[in-house]
């Protein structure tokens, strides 16, 4: 009925921090059970060591329902989750990572949001068309995490964004899916993509 | 007779997930039996946990004879695949991968192919002359992947390119070789290559 | 009561030698136990395939009291792990690493310190403040390794550093914290934001 | 008496195969044992998959005196591992690789050696001075690898080099040691050599 998802987010939290996109502590994830609860990462541990000790399961209030040690808090950044799993219904994992690239592309934001590159790979966000142009939505990054989230709400419950992927200014990428399995994939291909900025950059290839 | 080159498309795949030329569920490989059927990578799977199951077996119709996963679809690309096994008898095993570095060096396309450095490591793609000037032929990108593969059929029928290997614009390399092994070296090479081109315009060194 | 840390220990090393941070048989770490006494790694071992034999233990006059291989003598760098364990009572844990970026902020360096940038991955070294001023302090590299710690101490003493790290000129990045797990966490911070740096200057993006 | 360092080998090649430096079936690499004969890589195998029967045991007359598998042939750059043991009696151990770093280089020799950066790191290499000056040998690459032997033995026996690795242009570098286990850290320290010198230009920090 509900399937733990934590073997997948640990899984997948090993897979980012060996990719250097979940240094120190970085970086949060989570997965939305059927009832509406979800499972997080609990603060300040380490991503690439894991164990479902590491979670917290909160309910849509933000109370801790359950974890296997008493002592986690949930994610700094739980609220950006819960904002999340608000506007998309269909979002069962939202994952968020902080790479080196990501927040280099931070320079090359236009307005409040960070052009993409026309390449076959944003078909891996769902872009079937030739010669695309899509953006990514971006966001102030605010100490206040809460105030991140506010800010995600407002914006997409008027303008929904095109792809499920948003990037946070100087901080990194947060991505959503209908599972673990399609959030893994998004954050892989937004992570290509600003790899392919900055390299393009570095060699004045564009 | 007809061994499964299965698990050797599954160990392949897995590496060049592990190095990034296969994100999301980008790429798709294949390998030729001796009955001319081909093994190839169906469509929309994670290349780095690829299982037997993750395949499907076609004849040069395309008609899918088995898999054993009903749900499979072959690759969005098969096409591609079946135009290289058409054009090189030779062929055993056809590789198609999505580095960054094979859609940067898209901008150093001259005319309808790629000029590649002359350096020792051209040996890997058969290429055995002093200063060699050797050039990876090109193709444009099409939605319509039957377009794509249709056009390589039409250059190569009358001009055989010189080495293994071919790029489509903003999308990545595809290479053939007479065993899934040296299918395998072919990529690393190509990919080698690649990342020096992209590297010697970023220092300047070229 | 005095639980051997050097397993930990073996495992930094093991992951900083695979991010090319401990090649040859650079680097070294240490940590100290509740008596005051040091384990560090022993001069001249490959940092990929430590083993317990590789360390020596030694008390705060640099005394061996322990080793499991007679031949070992202490790093060549342990001045520098005493100086900073004496000036830092709550340090458990001190590693020291040679990246290549690490090498390369040097000519980034404005006076004594190195200005870090003012992104989200701070707060990994203890930085929680809006658009933060942080700077790294820097020595320079003597061939006489208790030159450099003598300089440590002499400006810790008066200017305690606001993180816990220092780099030394063309030589690479030194942490500490209250626990190897922790010290980890530094590293792999510290070494974030160098290369955000260099990449930063690669790709024109600062 | 005659330890077997084909393990070594094996070990040291999947490490390098590993880090690109032996894509497709590039570079090789040998030991030489106490009765002054040569185990080397057989030419055209895969470095990162190697077993013991991908090997030959040649004499220093280049004739194959042992091997598990009747087809293997010495690699085609076996000459090079000759004329290092000839020249440099203390050598048990010769490593060639081919990194795409080492291939850039060779757009900053100067006349006929490669200035190395004055950084902590060459003291991997043995060079233990305050703002060293120390250059690394260059070499032409012939299509015939013996005219590279003999220019190496020619230029060797009256100017020593001042450290144990060489650079063929546009080739790669190839390291000689007293055991496997130092050839090892010195292809490390020289690609990590690489590394900086392409990355300070690429960033302009230098």
């Amino acid at each position: 009925m509900n399937p733990d998802p934590r073997p997948d987010l640990i899984t997948a939290a090993q897979q980012f921090y060996q990719l250097g996109w979940m240094v120190g502590t970085a970086g949060n994830i989570s997965a939305r059970l059927a009832d509406d609860t979800i499972w997080i990462t609990a603060s300040g541990k380490s991503k690439g060591k894991l164990t479902a000790a590491d979670f917290v399961r909160i309910n849509m209030q933000g109370e801790i329902i359950a974890t296997d040690n008493p002592q986690n808090r949930p994610s700094a950044e739980t609220s950006i989750h819960q904002a999340i799993y608000t506007l998309f219904p269909a979002a069962r994992a939202c994952y968020h990572v902080h790479s080196v690239e990501a927040n280099l592309v931070s320079h090359l934001v236009e307005g409040d949001s960070l052009p993409l590159p026309a390449i076959e790979m944003l078909k891996g966000l769902g872009v079937w068309e030739k010669n695309p142009r899509v953006a990514m939505p971006v966001f102030e990054n605010y100490l206040e995490v809460p105030k991140i989230a506010a800010a995600i709400k407002l914006r997409f419950q008027t303008t929904p964004p095109d792809i499920p992927a948003l990037l946070i200014l100087h901080h990194g990428v947060t991505v959503w899916a209908p599972s673990p399995e399609k959030a893994e994939h998004y954050v892989e291909v937004a992570e290509y993509l600003f790899r392919y900025l900055v390299a393009s950059h570095q060699a004045g290839l564009n």
